[in-house]
């Protein structure tokens, strides 16, 4: 490596040779949505990004985010420029076993959330800015590149509805206008106008710039940071630029996304652009602080106990737990989706205000601030319907590829919330957070059972969902019995038992009554609470299948598709199932709503469904003949 | 029933009365909510809305979507005042089995779709005026009640922005500005001119009101009209109106969302709002006209075809077959979220622009315009990446409950695509979408067999999801192959197989090598291409394995969670399984990524991810030792 030199022209065209150069290394990448960013970058980095990249977990950095995480080549590159890695370590872009991958992620050490989903850098942005401001008090600032193509995305507007509501002038966002999107001219083009209108009327302080004018990109930056020195409002720079530029035959070029410099092209295009150079550069410093944050226990544990035989909603033991929690830890932070007197998180608000944050009813924005909050060590909890949570579903994705630790609780779950109808009924999140890479799925039946499980999740490392219940159930356990993230309860047993039925959270209760109904017939089944969907107890259920002949009931609040059936049956590749135990004749009922429902009580519907203790009592004597 | 009255405050306070009555009957439902727009809704049904009710087809017939979903005891009471149900009828509120649900579906005739996701309904109704302007040519209104909280989704900034992109000047929305949400005061309160200042951003036409003045309503909605008769522009009325109106104690006040009024208060309540009364009023006749919409076959099915041997990606089969169903069906119509050319759904564009809507990136407006689109008897197809269809999964999952008749297409399917990464790599679309209820779940190998089923796609009536491949993958099937929705093929047999392998898409083309090297060895195994994942031929399955001493390999490039496995195991609680014949020995291997991917080429990540051929050898050896 060179002396560490401070030339922008130098820094911006070595940026774009080694874009150029890492992605036509690899055969694929991005580098024209590159090179319209380097201008931008090559100032930000050498000028206002405050960072320390031997110590990425320093307080006091300031953040990055690639919210058009495409442009990767460009952030390694800028990696490279300043000393982080080596030319070689660049090189291996887009190779298998790389960290260099296509899109960032935090592989690296330097990259705090995974982008390459549009539109979602900037919500979580404002998570990340959100925990400087009310949780870290720390003066670091947040920077997001965006693309001009994610600005029809609705998550960009939630973000930015929520940084001037949450008054972030602490985030500043650089859009790249580089007027082409992946198959033509985006929406509006290099109308920079038209995205200044908008910022303004979220309540941003919007600043056009010439992205490609170093002068006028420092007036830019310095604007916005004078503007935030006296205001606390987020600042939008529009800055025009031209994708693809440097290389002559690719600038505003249609059809030149996502595709390298060809083969033949490529000496001549790297002459072009200043030949291959190895600076580096200093990036400003960031101010050394320790957080105050810290992890785990720092309080103590008072959960809340109910009553054997009362009925609480576990929803309210959610609300309770979370409470606990808050006590127990100071890093537990909540968010709610303008919903938290029906998801009881109220409850957790009121006892800690300042580790509140309520996002209205803007659920892929709660979901990306949660994640955000979490690059900075808190533990969000973020809670609305666990129909709505389907809303996020991209966002929760992504989180699994963020390596996110956050908790995420849906409430009014299944069919039996009644009267509200199908809108509000979750019947598919247990088949849509299993299929989220590494996470927990809880699904509490009992109030005692979900205070616990709440506090586990806390202590639990990554992405983990809880489901509750609208209505109130009879409280089952005590309040000091242990219950684990993998584990299971057998709620019923006897030496004599005919049939395992397997349910969970409200259908559990069924399970119970028809058990009751059962026995005063002097027929005994063994009833197993899944609380724990994923991971599953399968040895629990085996074991109950070897006791019973292999006959099993499976009984769920859920479509019958992914859930809980399908989280058990699943487990014949991998355990040695009842199939595959001589001697043991497998039958299986699955009682699971199989129409749409509409109106009703809870007990009607249930009913109606098939998932009421009359139908389990069927499906067992069924099981039986 | 009286004569047909015209007296404004009359109508509004039936409305009101009605409200509290029905959902006072039921023991639940959002009074409040509906309480602030009766004089909106009264002013609009007997002076704008143009409505045959007796015949809820007639394309001159103006739309009203309720995006405020909650506000259902209104839109009912609406129904009764324009004699269109008997008060019986809709006292029927909630009841289980009645169509008067607790929110709007098309279950009632005169209910276009399903709302109560917030957020939904306005971006679901640029779909419908997409379709008066562009197909149907139409001079009917779109009209949307909004609430104010649901301003804070992204989608109703998608919905927003598209509709003055597209210049609906048939488009109208009237945001009830009651200030109140579900648990305090939303996001902007009464601040009228925030709403409009956002609204004029996005290049609509803002008009604020008092909603409780006849005359200001009314010059609302006149300057509405006048506007959009100059004007190609959406038009937002800003309502500021009370939430409770009407009622003394409830006006205004917090705590009184989603909740019906007391016993103890109703009397006194009914008494001031005027009291029961059972008024019909004429609605503005609408232009009985005839759509020139001719659904099914008009043209000639010239489906492309392809070579034994070549090799051909799935995604430009999809593209060549949307294209050649374009051709043999005028009511086919195309979406997609700027990746057009990724997708491939670019060829259809070329051949019909005028039944194209670029929706830029906004994969829940792509979503909700499908089902707008939808809801005037086209046949749209939307298509992105498999891995943002999670950006809509909420309104995948409404479009269910609205009995939507869509076809959404997601390309770059699994760990396959190689290079560009996780975020790119849809590995959930699968569980995710086989848990929408009535979907069809297809995931073709090979071009001629997905042209064929882009065709029965078209055909078929409801919510069916297409997967497709990024990379060129071999024909295998003639061009005048059978497929059907539910079906399977056996692509390899023999009398001697002895392992079962269940693949589809990519990975039965590694189930194929494996067999022919298998084979070289003189080990026969069965291979089943599962292309229609759901409904899922598990007859097929199930003969092979009864074939193959219950001996399964399945192997997929999706999550282990809900996907091909999950579809075939689920089977054996309602089909006779190899675990319930006797003799049969069920053992089962499944092959499907486990770990998080980064950047490889597709070869390298399968292998990786222990999903291809040599480890499908590896497998079936396993599995005969």
């Amino acid at each position: 490596m060179t002396a560490v030199s401070t030339n922008l022209t130098a820094l911006a065209q070595q940026l774009r040779v080694d874009s150029v150069r890492t992605s036509s290394a690899a055969g694929s990448g991005h580098p024209s949505s590159a090179l319209s960013a380097a201008d931008l970058m090559a100032v930000l980095m050498t000028r206002y990004w405050r960072y320390n990249f031997d110590h990425p977990d320093n307080p006091g950095n300031d953040h990055l985010i690639f919210s058009k995480g495409h442009a990767s080549s460009l952030l390694y590159a800028m990696f490279k420029a300043a000393g982080a890695i080596t030319d070689e370590q660049m090189m291996t872009y887009r190779q298998m076993g790389s960290p260099f991958q296509g899109h960032p992620t935090p592989a690296l050490p330097w990259v705090d959330v995974a982008t390459g989903s549009l539109g979602q850098g900037l919500p979580i942005a404002v998570g990340v800015a959100i925990a400087g401001k009310y949780l870290d008090d720390l003066p670091y600032r947040v920077w997001v590149l965006c693309g001009d193509s994610e600005f029809a995305e609705g998550s960009i507007a939630e973000g930015m509805d929520k940084a001037s509501y949450y008054k972030l002038g602490n985030l500043i966002a650089i859009l790249d206008m580089n007027r082409l999107g992946q198959r033509g001219q985006t929406e509006y083009g290099w109308d920079g106008d038209e995205y200044a209108a908008r910022a303004r009327a979220f309540g941003w302080h919007p600043i056009e710039v010439d992205g490609h004018d170093f002068d006028d990109i420092e007036r830019g930056y310095q604007l916005a940071i004078q503007h935030q020195e006296q205001h606390e409002q987020p600042v939008l720079i529009v800055a025009r630029t031209v994708k693809g530029k440097g290389i002559s035959w690719m600038e505003n070029e249609n059809g030149w996304h996502g595709k390298p410099v060809p083969k033949d092209k490529f000496d001549a295009t790297i002459a072009e652009l200043g030949g291959e150079t190895n600076l580096t550069f200093d990036i400003p410093e960031a101010p050394t602080v320790v957080s105050d944050i810290t992890g785990g226990t720092t309080g103590r544990w008072e959960p809340p106990t109910y009553d054997l035989g009362s009925s609480v909603a576990t929803r309210k033991a959610y609300g309770d737990g979370l409470k606990a929690v808050g006590g127990l830890r100071s890093d537990v932070v909540a968010l709610d989706a303008e919903v938290s007197n029906s998801t009881m998180s109220e409850i957790f608000k009121e006892a800690y205000p300042d580790r509140f944050f309520e996002m209205f009813i803007a659920e892929q924005q709660m979901v990306a601030a949660a994640v955000g909050i979490g690059v900075r060590g808190y533990v969000p909890f973020a809670s609305t319907f666990g129909a709505f949570m389907s809303r996020a579903y991209d966002f929760i994705r992504m989180a699994a590829i963020s390596q996110a630790n956050i908790k995420l609780c849906g409430s009014h779950a299944g069919i039996s919330i009644g009267e509200d109808g199908p809108s509000q009924m979750a019947l598919e999140d247990i088949a849509m957070m299993r299929a989220v890479h590494g996470s927990v799925v809880l699904y509490p039946s009992d109030a005692n059972q979900t205070a616990e499980l709440v506090r586990q999740m806390a202590d639990h490392e990554g992405i983990a969902y809880m489901r509750t219940t609208r209505a109130a159930t009879p409280v089952i356990y005590e309040a000091n019995e242990e219950f684990t993230i993998g584990g299971s309860k057998v709620a019923r047993q006897s030496d004599d038992d005919k049939v395992t039925v397997v349910g969970a959270g409200i259908t559990l209760h069924e399970a119970l009554k028809a058990a009751d109904e059962l026995a005063r017939d002097g027929v005994n089944i063994r009833v197993i609470d899944l609380y724990s969907v994923k991971p599953v107890d399968y040895d629990t259920v085996h074991q109950a299948l070897m006791a019973t002949n292999g006959r099993l009931i499976v009984v769920e609040d859920h479509w019958p598709q992914g859930g809980i059936a399908s989280a058990i049956l699943e487990c014949f590749a991998t355990h040695t199932s009842a199939g595959q135990d001589r001697g043991i004749d497998f039958r299986m009922t699955h009682l699971a709503p199989s129409e749409m429902p509409g109106s009703g009580t809870p007990d009607q519907l249930m009913d109606w469904a098939g998932i009421s203790a009359r139908h389990i009592v069927e499906a067992v004597r069924g099981l039986l003949d």
